[in-house]
C-alpha cells in the first residue's frame, strides 16, 4: 500500500470507529431527539438549496465533460423542484412511527420469567450507492429513524452534490444535539474506499446495503465481509389468468410495464393463460403497442398476435426498457413454474376474478411480493406506507420486499425475573 | 477432482436438486400433514430404538478405537433413556404452534390495496453439526415444522447413529405422505461434502446453520456462499449491581456459572459493582468456591477476596469449565463498557432491585438476550417456550437469540387489489 493508500486506510478506519460511537449515541437518543434531527435535516436541505444546487452544477459539468448524457445525466441532475422533493422525503421520514423500543412479542413463562422481544437498532450501516443524490438524504433519514449510524459512499459522479447534502444532514444532527459521527460520508472518489468498507472497517460495520446496478450489487455480495442486504434485480411477471377481467388485465399490464420502465417493479414478462389467451392477449398486446411497447413472444403468443420471436434470453432479461416478453402458459401451475424457473423472487402478479386461482398463485409463487389484481409497479416502500425505502430486498433472510426504517432494525430479548435459577 | 470426488459431487448436486423438490412439497403441505410427519418421526425413533442403539454402539466402538474419551465420548453416547429424550423432543415440536401462513401484519392503503405480511418457509436449510446425535432428530423436526427441506451433515464420529435416526425420520415423512427429499442426510464421512454444501449446491441451499465448536462455525462463516445463521460463542456476564439482593446474587451467580459449565449460556465473567463489592463479592465468591469453581480476579477483586490473578486473556475466554473471571466495575456504565469490549453479544444479566438501573442496563447492553434477576442459563429455546432450538444466534440479522421453528421462516407480502394501477 502506498502512502495515499495508507492514509485512506487510516481515514476509513477512523470513520469506522467514529461510526461505532455514533451508533452508541443513537442507541441512547430518545425518539423525540431522532425526530427532531430528521426534521432539522429537511430544513437544512431547504436552507442550503443554493449551495447544494451549485455543487450539483459542478457534478453535472464534470459529468458532461466525461461524456455522460441522456438518462444517466438526468438521474444525476437536481433542480429546485427535485431538491424540494428530497427535503419533503426527509420530512416524511420524521412522521413514520418510531420503530425502536416496540415490543413485537411479550409473554410470561410458567416460572414467572417475563420475556419481551424489543426492536433495537442494528448498529452501523454502510450504504454504497450510485447516481441519484437523493439517496444521501433518504439513507441518512431512514438510518436516524431506525437508530443506526450510517456510512455513506455515493457514486463519484455525484460526489459534490452528495457532500453538499451531507453537510445539511450534519447540521440537522447537530441541531438535535447528536454527533456528526451518526452520519458520515466518504469524502473521496477513490474506489479503494469501497473495498475498505466491504472489508468491514475492523468489524465496525454491521450491515452493508448496496443500491445501484447489477454489477455493484454483485460485487458487494461477492466481496463483503459483513452481512449484505441487497437486491440483484426485479424480473417481475404479470400473469393474466383465464378468469381475468379483460379490462383490468389491459389496465394492469400496461401500467405494470409502461408507467416507468426503468424501475425494479416494472413487469418484464407477460404470462397469459392458454385457456383464454385467444381472447385475452390481443387487447393487451394492442394496448401495449399503442403505448409504445415492443412485444417479443413465444410460438403460442405469436400464433395469436403478431410480434417478434422471443429467445431464451428474453425470459431472464430485466429490460428496464419499453420491451415485454410474452409467453402462453397452462394455468396457475404453468405460470408458477415459469416464474420459479426465470423469476428473481421480487414481485409477481396474477390478474383473475377467481379467488381460488389467486390463493393457489399466492401459495405457489415464492416472491417477496405477490400481487392479485394490481400493478407490479406498487412494489415500493412509499406505496406500502413505509414512508421511504432504501431498496427492495430479494434475499429471504432478515428483510424481504421494501426496506424501510422498521426493516433496518433488529431486536433483543429482555427477560425480567425475580431471582429465578434454572433447575 | 478424481473419480471419487466427481462421484461425490454428483451425489451432492443431486441432493441439492432433490431438496428443492422437497421444499416445494413442504410449501404446499398443510400444517396437519407436517404435524403428522413429526409425530410419526417420534414414533419411528421409538420403534427403531434397537437399530439406533446398535448403530450408536458401532460409532462408540470406532470412537474409542480412535482414542476418544471422557466428555467427547459421552456427548456421542445414546442409551435408552437418552433416546427416549430424543423422541420426546421431536414429539414436543409437533405441539409447537405452526408458524407458517401466520399474518404478522395486515393493513389497507388509501387506494384500497390490502397488504398482508405472511410467514413462509425459507426453502432449503443445510445444517452442519458435530457430535450429539439428537441434533439429527431436532433439526429434522424443526425444519418440517417450519416447512423447510433439510440437508443434514453430522459429524463423522456419529455417522452410523445419525443415519439410523435419519432412517426413522424418513419413515415419519413417508407415513404423512411427504417425500424423503424433505430431509436428506449426507451418507459419507468424506469432509469434501462439507465444502460442497458451503459452495451452495448450485444455489439449492437458502441457509446454512453450523452447530458445533468455534472452528466449525468460523469455517462455515468464512467459506459459505449462502447465508449463514450461526453463533460463534457465548461469553456471558453476570453483573451484580450495588442495589442487588445479596441472596439472589449468590443464587443466580452460582446457577449461571455452575449448573452446567459446558453450555453457551453459562456465565464466564462476574462483574461486581464497586459501590458495594466489599459487601457483595465475598458471599458470592465463597459459594462459587464451595461449588467447586476456580476464581480469577482483577486487582480490585483480589483486594476483597483471595483468588488467582486474571490476565487480559481471561476476559475473552469462553471457559466452558468451572472457572470464572471476576472484575470490579463502576456501576451500570462500567459493566456495560466491559461487556461491550469483551462480550460476544449472546446473553448478559444484571442483578439489582433498582428498576432504573435495570432499564439502563437493558438500554446499554446490545446482546441477543438481556436478563434482569435471572440466571444466564435460561438462554435456551426450550426455556423461552420455543419447544426446541437449533442454536442461539448472535448475529444481528434475521434471527437473534434462540432459533426455533418461527426463526426458520421468512415472509412474503401478499397484496390483494381490485384492479389498481399506480398513478
Amino acid at each position: 500500500m502506498d502512502d495515499t493508500g495508507a492514509s485512506l486506510q487510516a481515514t476509513m478506519s477512523a470513520m469506522g470507529r467514529e461510526a461505532r460511537e455514533g451508533a452508541k449515541a443513537l442507541r441512547l437518543a430518545t425518539p423525540e431527539t431522532r425526530t427532531k434531527a430528521i426534521r432539522a435535516m429537511a430544513e437544512a436541505i431547504r436552507a442550503d438549496a443554493a449551495a447544494i444546487l451549485a455543487a450539483n452544477a459542478r457534478d453535472i459539468e464534470a459529468a458532461k465533460a466525461n461524456g455522460l448524457s441522456g438518462p444517466m445525466l438526468d438521474r444525476l441532475m437536481l433542480d429546485e423542484g427535485r431538491l424540494k422533493g428530497v427535503a419533503d422525503g426527509v420530512a416524511a421520514v420524521a412522521d413514520i412511527p418510531d420503530p425502536l423500543g416496540v415490543e413485537t412479542a411479550r409473554w410470561t413463562r410458567p416460572n414467572g420469567l417475563d420475556i419481551a422481544r424489543v426492536r433495537t437498532p442494528i448498529g452501523v450501516i454502510a450504504i454504497i450507492y450510485e447516481s441519484r443524490p437523493n439517496v444521501t438524504a433518504d439513507a441518512a433519514a431512514l438510518c436516524i429513524r431506525s437508530g443506526n449510524a450510517a456510512i455513506l459512499r455515493g457514486g463519484s459522479e455525484c460526489l459534490q452534490s452528495n457532500l453538499a447534502i451531507h453537510a445539511a444532514v450534519v447540521k440537522g444532527l447537530e441541531a438535535a444535539g447528536l454527533p456528526a459521527s451518526c452520519v458520515q460520508a466518504v469524502r473521496t472518489a477513490d474506489r479503494a474506499a469501497v473495498g475498505m468498507i466491504l472489508a468491514g472497517l475492523d468489524h465496525n460495520i454491521d450491515l452493508i446495503i448496496p443500491r445501484g446496478g447489477k454489477s455493484l450489487v454483485a460485487r458487494v455480495q461477492a466481496e463483503a465481509r459483513a452481512p449484505v442486504l441487497g437486491h440483484l434485480e426485479g424480473l417481475c411477471h404479470t400473469f393474466v389468468h383465464s378468469a381475468a377481467d379483460p379490462q383490468k388485465a389491459v389496465a394492469i399490464t400496461v401500467n405494470a410495464k409502461m408507467r416507468r420502465v426503468s424501475i425494479c417493479g416494472a413487469t418484464e414478462t407477460l404470462l397469459v393463460d392458454s385457456a383464454a389467451a385467444d381472447k385475452l392477449l390481443p387487447p393487451i398486446a394492442e394496448a401495449l403497442k399503442a403505448a409504445g411497447c415492443e412485444l417479443r413472444g413465444d410460438e403460442a403468443s405469436r400464433a395469436i398476435y403478431p410480434m417478434e420471436a422471443a429467445t431464451e434470453a428474453d425470459w431472464t432479461c430485466e429490460y428496464l426498457a419499453p420491451i415485454i416478453a410474452v409467453a402462453v402458459v397452462d394455468g396457475v401451475e404453468g405460470a408458477a413454474a415459469h416464474i420459479a424457473r426465470y423469476g428473481s423472487g421480487h414481485t409477481d402478479c396474477i390478474v383473475t376474478e377467481d379467488p381460488a386461482a389467486a390463493e393457489r398463485f399466492i401459495a405457489l409463487v415464492d416472491s417477496a411480493i405477490v400481487l392479485v389484481n394490481a400493478s407490479t409497479q406498487f412494489a415500493d416502500g412509499g406505496e406500502f406506507g413505509f414512508g421511504a425505502e432504501i431498496g427492495i430486498a430479494t434475499d429471504k433472510l432478515h428483510a424481504r420486499g421494501p426496506v424501510g426504517a422498521e426493516q433496518l432494525t433488529t431486536f433483543k430479548y429482555v427477560v425480567r425475573g425475580t431471582g429465578q435459577t434454572r433447575p
